[in-house]
């Protein structure tokens, strides 16, 4: 439920709060790059100050990386503690010359706000910190105890965050934890996620020749270090869409029939997404829907490839190196640590002799499912109609965010909530990526709504 | 035969002729490259004042590209003519960071000068030039017609020299051709080239999606352009070593049984050729010496890949484009309008319904091969014996040079002289390239005991 005062409140302050997201936004805080090393930091330093503008007790902690900003609401006696999650990093904005309007200058078109991190994660972040200033402004006080635990690693693997955990645990103990960084199932159909993908990522380096040699004088006498990659990368996939790794499903756990019947329910606008992908046909692995193998299915993506010439013209070289950045989505209860097993032997027994491979571990996840019958579970599910004025679905998401099994594994916290606001057409990690306001509004409206509900 | 006037005129300016090679080499002219457009100018004006110096009368004649110089020496009366081919122009010397010295501030260590264009192809030209200044002065004249023709486009598929071919094929009319860009078999194992290599050049660019997707959002549903574009680089090649394109081998010259157990005798340092290459095992096309495979069988190679994100960490992107360069290097009687239309139709065949392909002829040259019992070849093989001191052997090339057939076809000559002073551990096309001065003092003997045997 959702109070007249409290929904006063967010309506009369629409335009403040949007342009509050859009000073956030215009930080670029980007955290794979060390040249916006200060950035980042300012980023850090924005949220805090946000808070502390609440009554929250608030600090910038640093870590080996970069910061996490912890804050504390003034205590309600004997009502729950909610940990809330979210993330003042964001995304490379690159390719640059892609772009709109540029990154870290938002503007508002039809509805939307763009700059790199307007959903993932500073817009959905954000509608908390509204929810808190709109109970305070219209109420008075919170319902419940509130613990803002904010990172700036997330984009690049969260590495400081699970020492932070691991020191910090007994303060950080809650009765549940919402995750600010999951997605609406698509625009009009808001969504709570209780699953999501794990992630192995790896960069691969190949060396054949000591040099690079002309093509003519040294062609079809050596390997070509692009030849062996390619045959390498194009081995792990089957024509079924499986992935070819020897033993890589052998801890997937099938979907629940009720799963499969629900993924059945969900209303995707295939042509929609065909058109936004700029494809006639969806492909993948065989005996599954489209949803059921983005959620509960695994698969191998490239993510980058290089190697020899790429300039101007033409260059009859064979290369020295090649390389390729890999990564592979899963589900549970495959584990990265055996997954990366096979995957190295893999790579390993499919090199010719000369082959000099470097492998790189570059981030991990776990696999996620969340049970959707808790007290906490039921109460998003009413705070979300509250918000949006219809029920959400049950989604397993095909991303990975590893915080929540640090958070699951050292927090000993089950009542995972990864609730969001955005939707999956907005572009995160692409170009143009945007955040409708009228969701923002929603959100701040269904954040609201929780904190009233978990408070009971 | 070479005259002690000649050889002493060589043997004491030897220095001189090392600075002037120097000096040639330090000028940048590299084709590919917009931004040395001028050094290209500039390197072309260099071999025209060289020429006049010499009393030839020289031109540089403007193209559609860089341009060619034209140079004639003055009549000897009833003496044949030799047209003497070289290119003034030079690869780029990417990757920078792997040269010892700069490319363009030659460098002598060990009894090599260091350069990028050293061996490939200023060295080598400047013989001739050099063996006309020797003999002009001990002897006072030259024993035979010259004209030296020099373009500036060859590492870049020589665009003008056919107009110009064709625009000129009155003046060019000549009993035999010298190309300056060939090599020794070795190092102290002088050839004569008898056969060339073609050459079929395509750039592929692919799109499947629309933008970059992330990879957890839709990983699983979407053709991954990397892996259909690593999937069909794969395909090209068997295990055997063999190229996979229908039709293919269709026009190939199979070996005749002179030339394989010629080509057995020569004296390949199969050691010393792993070693250089930094590999413990040679490979290619089953049923084939290494010497066969590179000088008469055809390869295929990708000489370039790229697609998504190549920089710092770990990006979770399904990219929409990725793109190679490859190319295949023909061996008579292969076509290589025949071999593209084979190529494009199989890239056309093996592509999901949303690839977007575009194919780029970047390049192309015929295979060749060439008479070894004429007047001329054996002209050039006296020269040789009195250059070097012993005989050259017979080979075949791995590489190509498009101008060669040019050269045949606009100009009706089959008497081509496939000559050079380099050797294939030179690094032509890779950081570090050189030339041995001591073969460059003997590829000036040589030359001018060309002249003298050529003129009878």
């Amino acid at each position: 439920m959702l109070s007249e005062n409290v929904s006063s409140y967010i309506e009369n302050n629409r335009d403040r709060f949007v342009a509050d997201l859009a000073e956030y936004l215009s930080i670029p805080s980007v955290s794979a790059l060390s040249e916006h090393r200060d950035d980042v930091g300012k980023a850090a330093e924005w949220v805090k100050g946000r808070l502390e503008m609440l009554g929250f007790s608030a600090r910038v902690c640093p870590t080996d990386g970069h910061p996490i900003v912890l804050g504390r609401s003034p205590e309600v006696a004997g009502a729950p503690l909610l940990l809330v999650y979210g993330h003042y990093d964001v995304q490379p904005p690159d390719p640059l010359n892609e772009w709109v309007s540029p990154p870290f200058a938002p503007d508002i078109r039809g509805g939307y706000i763009y700059a790199r991190g307007a959903t993932d994660d500073k817009g959905q972040f954000l509608t908390y910190v509204k929810a808190v200033e709109s109970i305070l402004a219209a109420e008075g006080k919170l319902p419940l105890n509130l613990i803002f635990l904010v990172e700036g690693e997330e984009e690049i693997g969260s590495a400081s965050f699970e020492k932070f955990l691991v020191a910090h645990k007994d303060e950080l103990r809650a009765n549940a934890v919402a995750i600010s960084d999951g997605s609406q199932f698509m625009h009009g159909a808001p969504a709570i996620t209780y699953g999501l993908r794990g992630l192995c990522y790896f960069q691969i380096d190949l060396q054949i020749p000591r040099i690079d040699l002309h093509s003519g004088v040294f062609g079809g006498m050596v390997h070509n270090p692009i030849q062996v990659l390619a045959t390498l990368l194009a081995s792990f996939k089957k024509p079924d869409g499986t992935v070819a790794l020897p033993g890589f499903y052998d801890d997937v756990l099938p979907m629940e029939k009720w799963e499969r019947d629900m993924t059945a329910t969900l209303p995707l606008d295939v042509d929609a997404l065909k058109n936004y992908l700029g494809v006639t046909e969806l492909v993948g692995e065989t005996g599954y829907s489209i949803l059921e193998r983005r959620g509960a299915r695994p698969t191998f993506d490239v993510n980058g490839i290089w190697g020899g010439f790429m300039g101007e013209g033409a260059k009859t070289v064979i290369p020295a190196r090649a390389g390729a950045k890999v990564s592979m989505r899963l589900v549970p209860n495959q584990s990265y640590a055996r997954i990366e097993e096979i995957f190295r032997k893999y790579v390993a027994d499919n090199m010719p002799p000369d082959a000099k491979v470097t492998i790189t571990d570059l981030t991990s996840a776990a696999p996620v499912l969340v049970s959707r019958d808790s007290a906490a579970m039921r109460s998003a599910e009413r705070a979300i109609e509250a918000g949006f004025g219809k029920k959400p679905v049950f989604v397993r998401e095909g991303g990975s965010i590893p915080v929540v099994n640090l958070i699951k594994n050292h927090l000993k916290q089950d009542n995972i909530l990864l609730l969001g606001w955005g939707c999956p057409d907005d572009g995160a990690h692409s170009p143009n990526e945007r955040f409708c306001l009228d969701d923002f509004i929603r959100g701040i409206r269904s954040t609201a709504a929780l904190f009233f509900e978990l408070a009971g």
